[in-house]
């Protein structure tokens, strides 16, 4: 495999101009191209055009340059993206070169699934402690009781929240302690208490009805 | 709470005329809109403006205006949105009531967050059979060495991966069985054999780095 450094080239992103803000859109594409440039790394891939890496990816080469526009300047013209440059911007942008330290409040189904992703995996988000349920491999176990002690001196960013009850009180506790981001999975929707803490919620079955949406269309299209 | 049958209304659903084709970015709006709905339904309202819907889910009343006229003409000037009919038309659209039968190869912790999902919680889609591990509630278990004999026996539709090993043979056996539908959760990209089947391959990591791009974001407007 060859070095990255073998290959010479130069890159403006730190160019301090103003960028067009990335839509949401364009931000949902993001770990999408992360995980392909991931694979291209480890293929040994050291360059690549915009419009293999469109090819690849299924959409177009001026989508990706323009999504990739909102960020830096990261192609060069004839050259192509450095591969393992463009996915260490992509996950310095997407936060993931961070350090995020990650609770778990209650340790349901989806919780444990987050943790055999490649995200926690890799390390990229250090999953340190689990409260009021047995953890998963190194991770520190506390009385859910113990929240609000505990808390502050684990120097978490994340939180992940798969306990349903009380859920409101443990979001109070998890934004006095400084918690940044929350992944709701209790499938019920939940407001961040203060402006300081964004909570996602996540619906894992918003995949499976997108498939259903797809598969009606497809069936319609045939008819 | 009040019946629906109380409330009159025409409604020009049915329409056979060319309606604007509904973006990527609209229809993955359908299950929140269906979510919110079933939520006003539990609490008995029985219609709701667009404008006031677009306050409660945080868009604006024009976008859910252009998001529905995709799909037909479901308000009524004055009156607004009939919720029950609405969630209906909604849920149809997402082919929720098209009566999806569900096999799962494998039952990881992905497969178990999504029987505890509402879409399986409430039948709209129905989980029969899981093939090479042990099943939940009433699913009917099989050896994975099964696959090709029973599963054209099931009526299943679609079906959910949690099983890495042997993925491709497993989707050319799904393929081969008529499965409309497959949603991989091994966190490795496959891609469908045959133009009749979607493969649909979910990330449960994407809205952790979605939301650690919200974070980093956050920090730097404040900077």
């Amino acid at each position: 495999m060859k070095r990255i450094d073998q290959v010479k080239g130069t890159f403006d992103q730190d160019k301090d101009k103003r960028r067009t803000a990335p839509s949401e859109a364009t931000v949902k594409r993001l770990p999408r191209y992360s995980r392909y440039l991931a694979r291209l790394i480890s293929g040994g891939t050291l360059r690549i055009s915009s419009s293999a890496l469109a090819e690849k990816m299924g959409v177009t080469a001026s989508q990706i340059r323009q999504d990739l526009a909102c960020f830096g300047d990261f192609g060069q013209q004839g050259y192509g993206y450095n591969v393992r440059y463009l996915h260490h911007k992509i996950s310095r942008i997407l936060g993931m070169t961070a350090g995020h330290r990650a609770v778990f409040v209650g340790m349901g189904d989806a919780a444990r699934a987050l943790l055999a992703s490649p995200t926690f995996v890799r390390g990229d988000v250090l999953a340190v402690a689990v409260f009021g349920a047995e953890g998963v491999g190194e991770m520190a176990e506390y009385e859910m009781d113990d929240l609000k002690q505990v808390l502050p001196t684990l120097g978490a960013t994340l939180a992940v929240l798969t306990c349903r009850q009380g859920a409101e009180d443990i979001l109070k506790t998890l934004a006095d302690a400084g918690i940044q981001g929350v992944l709701n999975y209790t499938n019920t929707p939940l407001v961040s208490p203060c402006g300081e803490m964004t909570v996602k919620n996540v619906y894992l079955d918003d995949p499976c009805l997108l498939l259903c949406y797809h598969m009606e269309k497809a069936r319609e299209d045939v008819e």
